[in-house]
């Protein structure tokens, strides 16, 4: 038997963020394009940037700064505020992980 | 912006209980029936026996011992185990639910 949590945000009773896309705000981070984290994170473009819009949609604010087209075209930056959320996101997913693990252990198995 | 979180125990990769079937087990205990959980948890008869079915199979142990026919016909106890994984998860998910509501006001909003 082993136990497994969940975290995430709703904003007006509307998801806006959990475990799905801070990975995929993080691939973006990290490769600077929709596309190549799209393909990391085994999804659609098309699905990454509704999932993208969607929350951007759902926080009135930008969570990526797209640069289209020129030589570095199609890549895309966090902003400020994404860069903030995904690091707070990730920091109270990983505590939460964390403490229900352990209380689990205590519970059911001392 | 709110957090939410959910906690559920798997066997084997396999979700065996949450926090709908404690709350069904939760409300057999109180009726002492099956049918009468049903109709509190807003399900059908046949949802909520196989739900318990489903888990005490994924278990190999019986979390009801059903009382069939007689005057008190129908009715059902939890068994010792069920009355013990009940408590401890009741008491794992509030404790997660507390720990990650306060530390997402801590990580979020200070």
């Amino acid at each position: 038997m082993e136990v497994k949590s969940k975290v995430w945000l709703e904003n007006r009773g509307k998801i806006f963020f959990g475990a799905g896309r801070s990975l995929l705000l993080k691939a973006i981070k990290e490769t600077g394009s929709i596309n190549k984290a799209a393909k990391i994170m085994n999804m659609s473009y098309r699905r990454a940037w509704s999932q993208i819009h969607s929350a951007e949609d759902s926080l009135g604010l930008p969570l990526l700064i797209r640069n289209k087209g020129g030589k570095d075209g199609g890549g895309a930056v966090l902003t400020d505020y994404a860069e903030e959320l995904l690091k707070k996101f990730e920091k109270l997913q990983q505590q939460a992980l964390l403490f229900t693990n352990r209380r689990y252990q205590q519970i059911f198995h001392t």
